[in-house]
C-alpha cells in the first residue's frame, strides 16, 4: 500500500537568470512552458546564462514534495541510460520516493528543461522531451496502480504521443481497484493544446483536479474564475483551485473551502503548484478534512516559493505536523 | 592580452545538505577535499541527499567571478564529452570565459565532486577526478599562457599525476613572457601530500601565493600562522593569506595590508577562497593598490558565501566599481 503514485515526464531542469529581454528576444512567453525539439534547446541553452541543474517534472517534483512530509510515494516516468537520468534516478530515491522504471537504452537522452527565473520570481520553461517521448503503456504497472490510494497524473503527459494511453490505462487501473486519480492541468498553453482530451478525461475519469486561474479558465473557456470554478465544481469531485498570491480554493458537490496563502519571500515559483499539489494529497491520503488539505498544500508551495529550484530545501517533517 | 588565465580542475559540483553525523558515519574530514576513486564515488553519491549541479572546480571558479567582475579572462581545464563535460563548458563560457580546452574523448567522464554543506556552513568535499587525470603539457598553450597578466595554478593540479608537468610549462612560459605566475594552495591535506613540490614551487617559481591558515602554516610546517606568515614573506613575492572570519593579510617584502572581513550571512563557504583570488587578481591586474585588492577579494567571498554553491548569484559589476 502506498499514498500517492505520480506519473510523469521525468526532466532534469537547469535554472537560470534572466531579465525579460532576454525572454523577448528569444521569442518566450513568460510563465508559459512550451516544448522545445533538440536543435532549438541548443540553441537557447547557448544564450542562456550560467545554470544550475536539478532534478525537475511536474509530477516527479510532488512525488519528492509529499515523501519529504511523509506520504508513502512511487513515480514512473522515463529517464535515458545518461549522466542526467542518473541524477534524475538519485535525487529521486534519495528524496524517498520509489522509483522502479527502467532507463531508455540508446535512444533519445534524458529529458531537460531549461528555465529562465526573471527578478519577479516567474519561471519560462523550455522543454526538451528526449526520453519521455517513448513513456508508454507498458511502463504502467497496474499492480503498482492498484496499491496506491491516490494515482497523479501531470497535464503534461499528454504532449508526448505514447504518454495519453499510459494515462488512461493507469486511470482503469486504480478505478478497477476502487482507488482514486487526480490530475493537475500543469499549463494553459498545454491545456489549449489539448482541450478536447482533457475536458473528456476531467469530466469522466478524474477524481480530484489542480488547476490554477489560467489552467482552468482555459479549460472551460470561460472568462472568469468564478464560472471556470462552478464549471470544475459539477464536472469531478473535488477541485483544488489555486489563485497564486490569493491562495487557493477547494470544492466538493456544495462544499466550498477558502484556504489562505502561506506568507512566502517570492524567489522562484517554479514548482509552486507541483508543491501544492504534494501537501494537498499528502493530508487527504492521510484522511485530514479538506481546510487541512489546502493548508499543508500552502505550505507547501511556499517553502519551494522561497529559494530557487523545484524541489523543497528545508526539512518538511516539521511542517506535516502543523496540520494535525 | 588577457588579465587572468586559470589553469585548474575542471569539475562539476554536486551539492547536498548533510549533517554532522553523516560526515562520521562515511569517515569524512569536515572542511577537506579527498580523493575518491569511481567505486568509492558512486557509494558516497547513492548515500547522499538530493543534490543540486554546478560546474565547479577551484580555479574555475575563480576565474568565473573574475570575468563577472570585469577581468578578461581564460581557463584551461580537461573535461569529457559527456553531458556534464557540456554542463561545464556552458557555464564557464556563459560567465564570459574563454575556455579553448578540447574534451576528452572515450576516456573517463567528467570529474564530479561530491559536497556535503553541514548546517555550520563548512562545505566536505569527495572529488571523483575522472578527465582531468588526462590534463597534460600539450593542453597548455604557450602563446596563451605569455598573453596573460597573471597565470593562476589551483594547487589541486597536484593530485592528477601528469598536471604537474602542465602547471610547470605554464609557469616556464609565464616568467619566459615577463608575466606572473599566481598559486592557491587549495586544500591542508594537498599540501600534505606534496609538500617538497609545492616548497620547490613556491620558492623557485611563484610570484603570488594564497593560503589560508591551515595551508600556509602546513606549507612551512609552522605551529603559529604568525611564524608561516613570516615565512611566506621571505619565498614570494607577494602573499595574501586569508584568515577565515579574521580577513587577510598581504604581504609584500617588508609592506603588511591587513584587510577586514565583509559582512556575510554564511551559507556554504564552497568556493570562498576561489572568489577571493579572482577579486584579489581582477583588481591587482587593472593596477589598484593592495588594499582595494584585499577588499574586492574580501566583498567577491562575502557574495559567494551568502548563498549555496560556488559560483556568483549576484551582479558583480557594482561590487567591482566600489573599489575604484
Amino acid at each position: 500500500m502506498i499514498d500517492i503514485l505520480g506519473i510523469g515526464n521525468a526532466i532534469v531542469d537547469v535554472v537560470a537568470r534572466a531579465d525579460d529581454g532576454f525572454l523577448s528576444r528569444h521569442d518566450m512567453h513568460k510563465g508559459a512552458m512550451i516544448l522545445v525539439d533538440a536543435e532549438r534547446a541548443e540553441a537557447v541553452y547557448a544564450a542562456m546564462p550560467p545554470g544550475v541543474e536539478s532534478s525537475g517534472g511536474s509530477a516527479a517534483n510532488t512525488c519528492a514534495v509529499a515523501a519529504g512530509l511523509g506520504a508513502r510515494v512511487a513515480y514512473i516516468g522515463k529517464v535515458a541510460d545518461d549522466q542526467l537520468g542518473g541524477v534524475f534516478r538519485h535525487d529521486i530515491k534519495a528524496a524517498g520516493v520509489d522509483f522502479p522504471s527502467s532507463p531508455l537504452i540508446g535512444g533519445a537522452p534524458t529529458a531537460r528543461c531549461l528555465i529562465l527565473v526573471t527578478p519577479d520570481g516567474q519561471r519560462t520553461m523550455n522543454t526538451f522531451l528526449g526520453a519521455c517521448v517513448t513513456l508508454g503503456e507498458a511502463d504502467v504497472d497496474a499492480t503498482l496502480v492498484a496499491s496506491a490510494a491516490v494515482t497523479y497524473l501531470e497535464g503534461y503527459l499528454f504532449d508526448p504521443p505514447e504518454a495519453q494511453a499510459a494515462f488512461r490505462k493507469a486511470a482503469a487501473a486504480a478505478h478497477a481497484a476502487g482507488k482514486q486519480v487526480a490530475l493537475s492541468l500543469s499549463d494553459a498553453f498545454c491545456v489549449h493544446r489539448h482541450r478536447a482530451a482533457f475536458r473528456d478525461l476531467v469530466a469522466g475519469h478524474v477524481d480530484i483536479l489542480f488547476a490554477n486561474e489560467t489552467e482552468i479558465t482555459a479549460l472551460y473557456e470561460e472568462n472568469t474564475w468564478e464560472a471556470a470554478a462552478e464549471h470544475a465544481r459539477r464536472d469531478v469531485g473535488l477541485a483544488a483551485l489555486t489563485r497564486g498570491e490569493g491562495g487557493s480554493v477547494v470544492l466538493r458537490g456544495g462544499e466550498t473551502v477558502v484556504v489562505a496563502p502561506e506568507y512566502a519571500r517570492i524567489v522562484d515559483t517554479t514548482g509552486a503548484g507541483d508543491a501544492y499539489a504534494a501537501g494537498f494529497l499528502t493530508a487527504l491520503t492521510a484522511g485530514l478534512a479538506l481546510p487541512a488539505c489546502g493548508r499543508l498544500g500552502s505550505l507547501a508551495a511556499a517553502e519551494v516559493i522561497g529559494h530557487y529550484g523545484a524541489r523543497p530545501e528545508a526539512d518538511l517533517r516539521a511542517m506535516r505536523k502543523l496540520v494535525g
